[in-house]
């Protein structure tokens, strides 16, 4: 929403070359940056049933619902309609980071919305912060920091394994966030970061590096833990208690969903009875 | 929409020196307003017990741990460790959202982090975001979306009632966030605003606005209810069908916290049992 | 343990007849009184693997695990261990009310353990009372009460539906106990017992017979009712209330079992979400 | 421990004065024992606004609500009402053992509702089982297994405190109920009794025993042990396993009650977040 010095140019009246090349400059970089970060160029159909499909590029797309032909998809702009040669509706939307997460490459299990909606919760996580992640995997959480924090913010993002780093590093990319840095490198080697405001760790033995992350910490920045096991979550507690770390919480969160039917309304029969625990310490 | 300088190109006439004031003015201009959106102005103290106290400005300060000077203040900034006339240690933090709304004033009751934590991770909203809240009430919920929306997003946040609008725009100007409006006007007269992403309403009888909430939102936008009792939750998940929205939900958050003592690590005695049902629905 | 009055009769030095027949008569009923409360006659058989069988009569019996013969089976009682003819051991173990309700015909869906537990904790059931139950469906939850009123006590089981009152008194005789009475009537037809201390009821709008069920209480008696939804609950709350009954209470279990891995300890990914709520009104 | 008829055998000196008399004795001893398990004698009483009073003999008795006679107190049976010299109305009931353990001494704490629910549904426990319950504490659990297992059963239950054991004994003869034993002693010293349905172990370190837990258990009986914190949890889980126990569990049981208020049905904004984990184990 910055139409900054782009429109200025057009009256610039063949003044100073440093000038011009300054705002040619500044016309680029907003540029590339507004397209980005508006997301203009990633989009979603949703067919009548509400399937989702992420259309990368625009070329003819084939479901079982009709084609769609490339022309159509060149034109279609969010919150369009696009009809198929079988005359069924596809709406053009711009995907939530979780419509991407749910359409993209996950190739290792990601963490539940719950516990997401914790961390963001517990640590006040918002626009501008600096954020640490380990290990990456596919890079649903990276993209769920990376949301938050926006183009002011930042988040690294560390993964031992490569094969992991680079399905990530294709996710971000195809979201088309610019604020999440891929680490292929194993975070116990190292924390690179300083004046960090969260580090949050799903890891094995995550307190191994927890004199680090200290380090890496502002004062007042938070260490969250993802933690499947009780025993790991009173580790990680104790151990942050033993470096100084304070405000520790291990939290665990149920959610459950009610349904609403004819005969009346009830929770769910199933939900998930336990994905893991949070222990949360915060550099005071 | 924002047609900021774009505007201001019609005026200017071809010179160097308009062309030069005009950067200075813009470079100025943005160093405030960054300034003032990274919250460097906004600081509070931790003493040694872990009290927060909020300094909303560089005077005297007294505790029951000593007194501050106020030159101490001036010169303190954030991650510096101040020195009470007692020889007490003050920490000097730039405070998360929920160390602000802990210190501020709220007279009357805030939705409880799990309950926002449920909101953010559902609804994936993340920075450039435009959100709707209503109501306002002290300004809670509405600093915790313009702390994730960023300058770049957009908080509209509506209350009926004049005394909680003006205590909410106190709160909102002294954590120093700009992105949030306060509108002492009643939702249900009208919505102003389009291409939301995200309504959230914690009101009596939400379901009455539900047309002019679905107008507002973008399409792929959310709308979320926090409603106390399952028939109010109920009744905004079936007016919300019938008005066409979709991925209706109704969930239910716990949350527990582990105790770890010397004798072994087990659940809290006590736990809140409910806050309310959040019902989710989206515009598609 | 009981060797009553059998072992008198060895000193009764040939008296009169009458005294004779008398000991004749308390030693007859007190053989079948024995029998059957003990339960002897009912054994299961569990394998090596835990798996359990229901053993009615003695006769040859064939398993994956080999083949017992009648007269193993015979010779058989409660505590002995059996080798089948592949040398695998079978366990000879009297059944709990549990075991039973495992193995017998149950085609109908039973009300889960969670569920009774809370029913018996809450009305404080016991030895010697008097419980009505509708419907009885296969007879899971009469023959809970049946084991817990035991000899003393009475249950009287309600069922509309011929099939399900055969099979439940097929069941009930299979386990042994006598003192469960299943009748195939609609309760709603009008309750014949009186001075009862517990009136369960699993059954669509229960709140229909509750002033007949208040008649057939005796004063400090309970009525508790398994409502899916929250809407039953609500009403059968509602009505109880307005006839007069005092201490309601609509209660909700949630189960969880933790699991000891060698990585760690954690409940269980899956639990059940919801079976019922239970609404509990005493007449006082 | 019913040494009835037995013991008098030797006695009888064949003459019919001696056995008829025998007879009338041994009818007039049945009846004042079965006088007594009926609970007749044990009454309380219930004030217009539900408080209820335990009344162990009959004398003048006054309350804020008036003076009830001793003569109104003698002629008070089960179901009547008494109006004391204020007009004002008590109510005399059979007291179910929850009303009981309500009203009766309890220096210590006693385990909740919501997990004697779950022993009693998960063992199966029934009429004319044998119990071990240590330690006794003031005897609610023991008065509890007590009810259920009835006259025919037997409870045996050791509590190392004199003083406890002693409120326990106390208690226990006030309900009226002749089927529980209190042993003061250590049951770390030894178990003296066998074929055992169900032990039930409160303790610190109930693990010492379990050797001599599963030589008192009948085959298929049960071990349930109640461990506030999950570590002695899982340290039980470990010894049942290795000494050969099977059917391993350990649960938790939450317990929500739900609010009917005019604006609608809820949770209850506070409940009990943890109480004790129980584990379970069979000997097979």
């Amino acid at each position: 929403f910055f139409c900054r010095k782009k429109c200025i140019n057009r009256f610039v009246s063949g003044n100073d070359f440093f000038i011009l090349l300054l705002f040619y400059i500044i016309f680029i970089f907003n540029y590339f940056y507004k397209f980005h970060l508006d997301g203009d160029y990633l989009k979603i159909l949703m067919d009548e049933r509400g399937k989702k499909y992420l259309i990368k590029e625009d070329r003819e797309f084939q479901t079982d619902l009709g084609i769609i032909k490339k022309e159509q998809m060149e034109r279609a702009t969010i919150g369009d309609t696009i009809i198929t040669h079988l005359n069924k509706e596809f709406k053009v939307i711009k995907p939530t980071v979780n419509d991407f997460i749910d359409l993209m490459d996950r190739r290792c299990s990601i963490l539940i919305q719950k516990d997401i909606g914790t961390v963001l919760a517990r640590t006040g996580l918002g626009s501008g912060d600096r954020v640490i992640d380990a290990g990456t995997g596919a890079g649903a959480i990276a993209l769920n920091f990376g949301n938050v924090v926006g183009e002011k913010g930042k988040v690294f993002t560390y993964e031992i394994r490569e094969d992991f780093a680079e399905v990530a590093k294709k996710n971000i990319d195809d979201f088309g966030i610019k604020n999440i840095e891929v680490k292929n490198q194993n975070i116990k080697d190292g924390i690179d970061e300083e004046e960090i405001d969260l580090v949050f760790l799903d890891l094995p033995k995550p307190f191994e590096i927890f004199e680090d992350v200290k380090k890496a910490l502002r004062l007042g920045g938070w260490l969250a833990v993802y933690a499947p096991y009780i025993d790991q979550a009173e580790t990680a507690y104790r151990i942050a208690k033993k470096l100084g770390f304070r405000d520790l919480t291990i939290l665990e969160t149920l959610e459950r969903e009610m349904e609403i039917r004819p005969q009346g309304t009830r929770p769910k029969t199933r939900m998930v009875g336990h994905s893991g625990y949070l222990v949360f310490a915060r550099k005071l």
